[in-house]
């Protein structure tokens, strides 16, 4: 895969990329469709997000981040999805490598990423741990009792 | 001091307690400002507010915090200021007790607060810690390299 800038044709396949997307909710889905819609939108100061395309064409995955309000170089990365079909490929891998290169050129220092404790994201946090991400803090019973804020950072 | 909801009039004299409060900077009274004109629209789902009014008819202080998106009864309290002239008189708790009332008629489980580190905040922190909030996190180098995020929360 070839990763580059989002474009406005990105949106339907995206739609549908979130869609079959197991770990996302339908609250979910429409919540990141909402930024990619922001991120589409040239120079929106808020959000960005780059795809990645197979050379077939096809849209394999996508990353949605930002600035994060009031900070002085901190980005939050807000969605990441792949597509299961092409996982084990090093999409995601590929997708958070190009956002971090273009954050260091935008005088990035920290990176943080939000996501759950539950047992469905296992596999989301054992790939942020993977590449390079640390454990910084959890909020108990953030999402839903039971459920977990765990949030990653990573020192640009 | 007896707390209301916000309404339009109340724009211009929050502008200015704004911008006379010394922790903010003018960034922050810019962003807070924005929140208050989302949360003066009628019905506005992502973000409400409360003012303090004085029996004078001063406006003494106000709250401002919604849901937290993508959280089933987490809610974020994003601003809150008071009067510098009319601190020490329970306006903050006031305007806290009040939030925190109406949030467990929403069905509200948790408070979640985000502030700083530095040395200029640490009134808001003891402020926190004694109408029974808890320090949970902190993420190193959040707003700057050394200033830190601290996440407070509260269970309602």
């Amino acid at each position: 895969v070839h990763i580059r800038r989002i474009q406005p044709t990105d949106r339907a396949p995206l739609e549908s990329l979130l869609n079959r997307t197991a770990e996302f909710t339908k609250d979910e889905s429409s919540c990141a469709l909402e930024l990619i819609d922001f991120a589409i939108t040239p120079y929106h100061p808020d959000y960005q997000a780059l795809v990645a395309q197979t050379d077939a064409g096809m849209i394999a995955g996508y990353i949605c981040y930002g600035p994060t309000p009031m900070t002085q170089g901190c980005f939050d990365l807000y969605w990441i999805a792949a597509d299961a079909s092409l996982r084990g490929q090093g999409t995601g891998r590929k997708l958070v490598a190009a956002m971090e290169a273009e954050l260091r050129e935008r005088q990035g220092r920290l990176v943080r990423v939000e996501t759950s404790s539950q047992e469905g994201y296992g596999a989301t946090r054992k790939f942020y741990l993977a590449i390079g991400y640390a454990e910084e803090a959890r909020l108990k019973g953030f999402y839903k009792p039971d459920d977990d804020l765990v949030i990653f950072t990573r020192q640009l």
